[in-house]
């Protein structure tokens, strides 16, 4: 049987730890074809999650371009994260410097002419604030039904991480998420009860050191960064990978359970601000719009990751 | 070691089949001392509540007054759940007429003239919306400090049941809701989160059955009708037996596992209206307004329950 | 032709410089017969209201009841005037010490005794915030039907003097207004817009203090010190004297025209919070819910006024 | 003394019977310049604004270019107004079948291209909700600083026209009314307040026709039938021409009276939503951010309309 041909995704993002993992992840992942990097502002600024994103195209080699987008949501004024993810976006290890430069095409236009080139084709990942799905779909109306598919890491069925209500990706730009949550586009969420459930606690970080690589080592020191809001947070003995599944979901998606299901997304100033209501128990009669990820076999999880990042040499 | 005298309680709330056996579980528990039993509109409305209230006196021969209270919530417009608990709010069992009449005196005064007259030492029990304790509340600021306690079911840590955010008692009147939980009263809230730990599955149905008694008969018979709902919506093996928590609770409290916690109540009109926000993981930096029931033994609760209804003829 | 009887009313407010004014001209007028007026926080708090009631009482030796009320709204936190009223609520003139004091009953009771006493023959004068108007209609939904008639100074049909959406009395507390402006009462509204045009200028001042009188004098006192904050807001040449437009409009309603309209209370969070919603083009396809004062003879005001308060010696 | 280079300016709206007399009187000023004409939709939908802007260029054999841009609001769903501009957006008069196609790339694209080609030089004229600007703003955050003005058609100080609060272009697209108004761009505001100081009664309107030209006799007939709706809803004497007062504006200031002003946009769903919140008595303290029209020299508008229309041959 041939193998079928990869899968061409786009990777949008706020890197931040967790998507530097993504990236290297979908990098290194056979079954997909890294069309490119979008970044926007969230975990940190933009100028600086652009910088991130070449930071690790360097570190790996890789061929991908990258497009700077939203530099902030489009009503509600921006959050940051610095607490988590340090000044940089990346604080903890040893960083290469990059060479080449970002692209000056915005990416919500990247989005737009990759989808309208090869039409029902592309999927989209995104990993931060959906600022640029919901520009690119806004913009662009014609391009919604000609997303294969999008699968994001963000909002939670459960509880909230920024606020008790809301997950920071969801909050940082409700309007954008109920924009994609609202198109009709093909959606799979991974909020942070699923995420939740993938600690990457001191044995699946060791595994990752004892790669030996380059690779190997940035990730672990990465996530020893990352555990400590984690640990002092929930008490947990490492930190969750959230952004990283997006990318595993699509190499083998036999590792998660999920289930379709209306998700609204809260856009009032109040206490729920940003929440991704999961209709879990169909009391609101509303067609499913969301596949929402429920469950992860999370050492199968980390299996794959430290399979792939260990192709890096 | 002598015996403590029971603790005066006021149940407040809108019978319904778990308000019936909360009823049922308080007048049996010695550690208990019914004062009254307060209306409200909820579950069916207010004039079939009190009714339930007079036919769940009947049946048992008691002696407390009943007061009727509020006939809608505080601002937005009122729900019903005929769907759930019948047109008459205790469809399934054979009931007794009753004889004796509901008081004249509001519900709110009869609260506030109980906790005067008795300062520090009423423990209230709502079970339903929580709009007779708001106006108290509001009528009588002096009381809030001098209630020896509230142990609400109401709200949930996690989805609702009336909407995907919000449980019924706290859709009903999230003002309400809001004015208890801002006052500072000491409170624990049973939310959905709690009570679905707890289903009277058909072996706990058996057991009360097994009793003999008119009020076992009754017991069983109210539940079989009660769990048809949830057996449609969650797929359970029986119906989740919310209200009697609170009696229980103070009963025996070693059998349930509470936490402090923040709880924020969303009073917008937005797909989050009504949800008790509860802030688990200390994310805004309020101090905690109210314990938040988090675990249950199901077991222990079932036999209290079972050896409480016992106790009746 | 005879008298006719005069109309029993009861004044709720907030005193205030012009709510004593509204109590001064409902005492000296032949048309009304005051059975008691009800406090409120507002201008300033309950129990400085409440001395204000008594002081106004002492002042002019009536023999009315004084009731207090609510000490805060019911669900949003509570505003304050200080900078309008002055400390006292009534900064300015020389105040006579009050000897009688007010009643326990709360004001929110006295209504509905009296509106029960009475039935269709009680006019409610409410000049602050609604919180007592709406805790007894949603104690005694009974009265409601039975209030004869409900004649409010508050909000705006155009701008807000506290936002730039809302007038005080109606932003203090949104919930109570949209409670008694959905509660079918009859009922009058003394916005803003139609407030704004009777200013109280150098020559009506000096039309009180010619009385040569001690009413005349504290009432020329106080709306001197009352101009200060609307000079300097508006550009005006005086205060507007808002609150006895409530009791001139059942004295002499030929002063007013008013317009049957749909108005919605906005009780959301955001920047229209408090906003009484006119809608003045009947584009709701709502029923009118009350009528709003859009026009007011400002001399022929003035001139009742200074004849009523003539009558005091 | 030299005549001014004219005024380089993009026509924004939703065509539409003001929208197109804007048009008209845009291109026949010689103190404007027009680069382009984008579109949106608004009063009815996109592909029909686009085909009326075509119609009018048809009309007067202009060569300006046409954008289309959003078809739809950013976040909530799209109204429409047919009931008041007919099926077409322009019902009334016959009208030519244009020959010119309009241009593909998107209106948001076309104004960051054209701010950044001539960047503090290009003054937009939105006459409809304000998606396209918004785009345009979040897409391209260099431009707003670069953009030499705005002048809107839209909003209202006081009441609204499609709720009691709102005017229909600030209801259409409530946030992207606020990212304009808080994007910090030079922004002037003609809302209802000020548009609906220039009505086209009939002596007006017989002005139109009395030039004796297909546009006089075009926007006669227009009028006549935008008249009805205004007949009907506030009783007057022929319909407001709300748009062309952003090109007056440019031609004639002296026309207008303007005050800066705070404007806060709500962006709630309550019955304030998408109001145009004014801060006319500096009541928050915020710094302006629009200068708002408040006064029309109807006349001297009027003439200056028929003067400009009938340039036209």
């Amino acid at each position: 049987m041939p193998t079928p041909a990869p899968r061409p995704v786009i990777l949008d993002g706020d890197p931040g730890h967790d998507d530097a993992v993504n990236i290297l992840l979908a990098c290194s992942s056979p079954e997909l074809e890294v069309l490119g990097v979008t970044t926007t502002y969230g975990n940190v600024g933009l100028e600086r999650t652009t910088y991130n994103a070449r930071v690790v195209r360097e570190l790996i080699g890789a061929s991908f371009p990258i497009y700077p987008g939203a530099d902030r949501p489009l009503v509600v004024p921006r959050l940051s994260a610095e607490a988590v993810h340090g000044e940089s976006g990346l604080d903890g290890p040893d960083l290469p410097t990059p060479t080449r430069e970002a692209e000056s095409l915005h990416a919500a236009q990247f989005i737009i002419n990759s989808v309208r080139a090869r039409p029902n084709k592309i999927t989209l990942l995104p990993t931060g604030p959906l600022t640029n799905l919901a520009l690119a779909f806004r913009l662009a109306p014609d391009i919604v039904p000609r997303v294969r598919e999008v699968v994001w890491m963000g909002g939670s069925l459960d509880t909230g991480n920024w606020t008790p209500s809301a997950e920071f990706n969801a909050l940082c730009d409700p309007h954008a998420a109920r924009i994609v949550f609202e198109s009709g586009v093909k959606l799979t969420m991974f909020g942070l009860n699923a995420t939740h459930q993938a600690i990457a606690n001191p044995a699946r970080v060791a595994a990752f050191r004892q790669l030996g690589t380059r690779v190997g080592e940035f990730t672990a020191v990465l996530l020893e960064f990352f555990a400590e809001h984690h640990r002092e947070r929930y008490g947990w003995d490492g930190g969750a990978l959230h952004d990283p599944m997006t990318a595993a979901y699509l190499s083998a998606p036999e590792l998660f359970g999920v289930q379709p299901m209306w998700v609204d997304i809260d856009t009032t100033e109040g206490p729920s601000a940003g929440r991704t209501v999961c209709d879990v128990w169909k009391v609101t009669g509303q067609p499913p719009n969301a596949d929402v990820a429920l469950t992860v076999d999370a050492d199968g999880f980390f299996a794959l990751l430290t399979e792939r990042l260990g192709r890096y040499p």
